[in-house]
């Protein structure tokens, strides 16, 4: 099989398609409220301190701290009590030597004070006078300008995921709309005669499309848009016809290829012909997912995904999240969602060879065991039952029983 | 402090909380096709099995087994070829003793044959014959009838996530249109004198309003959809006002209090007002997050979270989130996406308390570093700037540095 003479360990094939790969970012403006989720497309610069004013944490007391000095239960120090700080505004007086005044948890310091007592640590006697029970030291129970953030500071990096912190940390700065990447249009194309849309009737010897519509779930939940082309016959000119369409008006394109070896050399052809350079990697060193193909046609990636709809989601996984990512400008290094669990049976595996596993997660007083689901790669339900997949490196024979392994969450 | 005489472990006051609860599921109907993420709300039965005919895993000839017993490269058996399988279509022929026919890798197998030969170990001679170089099994590169799914098989379970394998899985089925939970409309109050919304001009004493965006966020990532009903003013009669009305419209209401003390009683007191059995739990054994309020108001859950943003979140994660899960009648047990780490300094903690602390991950050779970020829990780019959240559990005085951490990620 020609197609298969060099098969790249997925790591090495998928550097070999990005670096090929120059996405052109695009931005749009959105309401930061809008964001979740979403790939800023620029940093975020505090254009002013947060907190902008000092705050007290704490239920009680403005005091000066060097009044409570040696203050304690059997020797209370005395201040005079002159007022209370208002929330949300400035307070209309100072504190002078031994005087305090009522402040609320996140009410202004007013001038002239430097500390605050909680109210657990004070009682109140006679008319005006606070017996102060502690002492506190100078800025005990406040926080200072800019402790948060200070003026000027990066607050969010460019390529960041927005998530409920960063849209927080945006709204407190005061900034309501922000640019975020452009989500990447995917073009995803089904092909093989035996293929027929999920609503139509099926005949023997008939499949309804999987891959389409698990593909668009993936695409959606990376950050990109899918558009499916729906099902093309495995024949060069509707393949070509079909691909040079989605081409044209997506940023990226899937084709799933027949399971057939005929139908794969389709899909390469295709891409070798649609653009430059055309075909970058034919066959991965990986199970499921070997005869995978990645190209880029005049600037655009192109990706021939096996047929079988467990190898067609763990090769998008490998090779479509990432790109995608790329596409965003997010930032490197997000560490994917998972869960350590502890092997409960032997897997073995062929050296040189990247294996992709699924297992079921169960839950044990110990922590989860994962355990392995051995189907076919042409198996939907298979993943469908799989809390996550485990890896097996290409430099490893298996894996023991027991070993503490990584499940990726699907 | 009268609020807090009695602090629950967060456990204990979620279980009371869940148990106190009986959601009424609603369902609606969506397209398979939009519904990834979300909980499917009744269990899925195989109409028909899958695959629903013999199809052969590889590229090459169906055969009878039996035919092919004793074959080698030096002694090959030799079988007529009678022709080739149409994909998506019935053979028109049968396979008798010793003959052969082209098939390609998902193609229906012919009456009489029992397996595939893969093009690989064959080799064409002359006029219509063909030289197999390698026995087969009976049953060897094919898929039986039903070895995904058989008829009448559960094949997914009410209350399941769909991801894009289930949506894969439906679709393999035929089954376009599903009934999924409704997602809960969730209520959120924001309270404060101090708190001016993020567009609006901000004056020395006042902050921006945090909490009622980043729970947005959190509360969509979660599987309901939010509805913001501002920021009410620190009066009982305000707040009371807005809180009915959520009450009346939403399946749950938040109510992020002002960070004093007294504002957190007038959220108690409210909750107490507005259905029975109102508060069930009033402080909660957790930092950040102590002033945690959980209630029922006549069937629906309200809770009061403490107005610092990070214990904002951080509660919510532990409390709304849960909720979220069993309004819509989510399966128990899906573990949370997380990553193991090591922690790179010893963390101390009160016992009896659970602790939750921030951390940014660090990669290296050896894996993930989880390095914790000291802030307070009013500062959110804290939080905006970890990746994650580590648990020092109630029954532990802390966490020693090169210990195995498990960081929840955010």
């Amino acid at each position: 099989m020609p197609e298969f003479l060099e098969l790249l360990p997925p790591l090495e094939a998928l550097d070999k398609l990005l670096t090929n790969y120059s996405p052109k970012f695009e931005l749009e403006s959105v309401l930061t409220d809008n964001s979740s989720g979403r790939i800023i497309g620029e940093p975020v610069i505090a254009s002013y301190p947060l907190p902008s004013f000092p705050r007290t944490t704490v239920d009680g007391y403005a005091v000066i701290a060097s009044n409570t000095h040696g203050a304690s239960e059997s020797l209370p120090a005395y201040l005079t009590h002159i007022g209370e700080v208002p929330m949300g505004d400035v307070p209309n007086f100072e504190i002078a030597a031994n005087q305090c005044a009522t402040i609320h948890t996140g009410g202004m310091l007013p001038k002239g004070a430097d500390a605050s007592v909680m109210i657990e640590n004070t009682q109140r006697v006679g008319d005006g006078e606070i017996e102060i029970l502690r002492a506190v030291a100078k800025g005990e129970n406040v926080l200072q300008i800019g402790e948060d953030v200070s003026e000027g500071q990066e607050v969010i990096l460019k390529g960041k995921k927005l998530r409920p912190a960063e849209i927080g940390g945006l709204m407190a700065l005061g900034i309501t709309k922000i640019k975020v990447a452009l989500k990447p249009l995917v073009g995803i194309i089904s092909s093989g005669d035996e293929v027929v849309e999920p609503q139509d009737n099926m005949n023997p010897g008939q499949v309804r499309d999987v891959n389409s519509y698990s593909l668009k779930a993936l695409v959606e939940a990376a950050g990109g848009i899918a558009k499916n082309y729906g099902i093309v016959s495995d024949t060069l000119e509707s393949m070509r016809l079909t691909a040079n369409l989605a081409l044209e008006e997506c940023d990226l394109v899937i084709i799933t290829a027949g399971s057939s070896a005929s139908t794969r050399d389709l899909t390469a052809q295709v891409i070798d012909e649609l653009g430059e350079p055309g075909v970058l990697v034919h066959g991965v060193n990986v199970r499921p997912g070997k005869p995978t193909i990645l190209g880029i046609c005049d600037g655009k990636p192109m990706i021939g995904l096996p047929g079988n709809p467990v190898s067609a989601l763990v090769i998008a996984g490998l090779f479509v999240v990432p790109l995608i990512e790329k596409m965003t400008g997010q930032l490197p290094g997000r560490p994917k969602p998972s869960v350590p669990a502890r092997l409960n049976l032997n897997l073995s595996s062929q050296a040189g060879r990247e294996d992709w596993i699924a297992v079921k997660l169960i839950e044990t007083k110990e922590g989860f065991l994962a355990d392995p689901i051995f189907g076919r790669s042409n198996l939907i339900f298979t993943l469908a039952s799989a809390d996550g997949l485990i890896r097996i490196p290409p430099d490893a024979n298996g894996l023991e029983i027991g070993a503490i392994v990584n499940v990726r969450l699907l």
